[in-house]
């Protein structure tokens, strides 16, 4: 409920805003705040995370990684419309970002994970996804000498457990914040980062009450909202949103609102990635959400301010990983062996 | 047959060497030479083929990339027997590592294709892995502007074309050399470098004849030679070699002599993927190519050697790559729409 509460609040204020002409002004009353810069807590930790994020030994296969649907080369996003999982399964949703993702209020779509900790077991232990054990995964680190010497430098003993392993995971992407985004220089008070379409945009953005959802400094990931508000969200997907976890008929249609840092990179766009373009995004929020139809100039202004939410991207050298020893259990890509 | 002779030439210096014991002594003489690392010709050509490298659009599905098979994080293998393809179809024929392959007198395991550019064209086209098309692939780059000003830099032309795509793709896998292990080191005079038991592993690998196939730089790569010289290699697996290539009955069963460069980190082993140890390896070998039978002492003191083989790994920051634009095609990984 406090988490409602603060959202009616910050439409509520957005209005304000607009009634009183500060759209264009740089400061702590933005309905958007900067982001700030991730200080990794402990760099050993992290590094094993990191590690940990891209070695496809964590999935039955050997072949799928965290990194595989959520790739730091593609803004922490697949771009496909629903993910690829073991044995090719078709994802039932839109691969979230992982950018930003320590600011969401909760993790998955549905929220059905409080926090990265939780989440980073999911996907190992999903078959459409890495198909894997917990248990597995554990006698596959555990097996290898190189991260065996690691768990033990971070958490001081030589037994790994799955526990260790998505608190490293966690931790890694804790430090995947992607500061001074264009928007955030303005936000900052650099007049100049943002040229007259952009601004035109933003003030568009508030305007029309996209900030009521996508607020906050990561533009979103701070409240459930149901898609569709005005007028229904047509689908075949058959996600149902947070009703899965709560079970209250309420809560159906309920997402958890996507953040917009890096928008332009994490493409297709909805739970069911069927808006491909940015374009199409925002038209389709205006009129579902809000019962706007936006002038194609008015979108184009919207999608240009959007862009300039892109930030500093991850920059980290691509992790070596500790071989396997004889003794670490093979990965299983195929149920029938090598013709 | 030049190729044939000097392989011949190789045997009896080796054979020498032995017999006037010298087999411990670091210099030309050697059948194994110090890998000297790669010079860039063109780092601009070299970062957009790492992107390329990295970038899964230039899969049918948006989701397999030269990385996936030839992943550079484990030694520029998958580690898989054989690699899952496009729809997971299962490969045909173990990855060989992308580590020092412009050393390889030709690409694949059959030498179909003559250089790292031609091969480069390959997979992208192959059903069974990438599943794309040269046109398509093209098409896709053509659509990205960030591509787009990357190929006019590289090549000066806004116009991209399949044989700029592998041209660049292989100018950064001429980069993937592994120069500094320790066996390099102790080629280079570092007596200190092995210890007793990879000395004592060296000596024999030399006088049981390895040398006869993996000598050169890459420890191997330089010849074809017959699998199975003195005892039948018994396999499911129905690849047959140089045969696919030449036509020729008389080449059946001749494979490209993989390097043995970081073979630590490119298990399993052998074009089925069937060895899935060093230790596996080394016996096989030794028996149905040379007619021996290691003992476990022998066995171990080999592997101790291979593993003085891993030099430094290519160590590079993770490339981001440029988004695609509104018009890109979009990547088609179910035949399906999704549900």
């Amino acid at each position: 409920m406090s988490k409602l509460r603060i959202v009616s609040l910050t439409i509520g204020l957005g209005a304000l805003f607009a009634d009183i002409g500060l759209s264009y002004a740089a400061g702590s009353n933005e309905p958007i705040q900067p982001l700030v810069a991730a200080k990794p807590r402990d760099v050993r930790l992290v590094e094993l995370g990191k590690q940990l994020f891209f070695d496809p030994r964590l999935s039955k296969s050997g072949f799928i990684s965290c990194n595989s649907c959520h790739n730091l080369s593609m803004g922490g996003s697949d771009n496909l419309k629903t993910s690829v999982g073991h044995n090719w399964h078709q994802g039932p949703i839109n691969s979230p970002t992982v950018l930003n993702s320590s600011m969401n209020l909760a993790q998955f779509w549905d929220g059905r994970a409080p926090d990265l900790k939780a989440q980073a077991g999911g996907p190992i232990a999903n078959p459409g996804e890495m198909a894997f054990t917990h248990e597995l995964a554990v006698s596959v680190l555990q097996s290898i000498p190189g991260y065996v010497a690691e768990f033990k430098t971070a958490f001081g003993s030589d037994k790994v457990n799955i526990d260790e392993v998505t608190s490293a995971i966690a931790a890694f992407e804790e430090t995947l914040v992607t500061p001074d985004s264009r928007f955030d220089k303005w936000l900052k008070g650099d007049k100049k980062a943002l040229n007259k379409e952009e601004l035109d945009g933003y003030t568009l953005f508030k305007d029309s009450g996209c900030t009521a959802c996508h607020n906050g400094s990561a533009v979103g990931g701070n409240s459930y909202q149901k898609l569709g508000v005005v007028e229904p969200y047509k689908t075949t997907n058959t996600a149902q949103g947070r009703f899965a976890v709560t079970g209250i008929d309420a809560d159906r249609f309920y997402f958890k609102v996507p953040t917009l840092r890096n928008v332009e990179l994490t493409y297709p766009y909805f739970h069911d990635g069927e808006a491909a373009t940015l374009k199409d995004a925002v038209n389709t929020m205006a009129r579902i959400q809000l019962g706007k139809q936006f002038t194609d100039d008015e979108n184009r202004k919207v999608v240009a301010f959007l862009k300039t939410l892109t930030g500093k991207q991850p920059s980290f050298k691509l992790p070596l990983l500790p071989p396997s020893s004889d003794s670490t259990p093979r990965p299983q890509p195929f149920d029938n062996p090598p013709k």
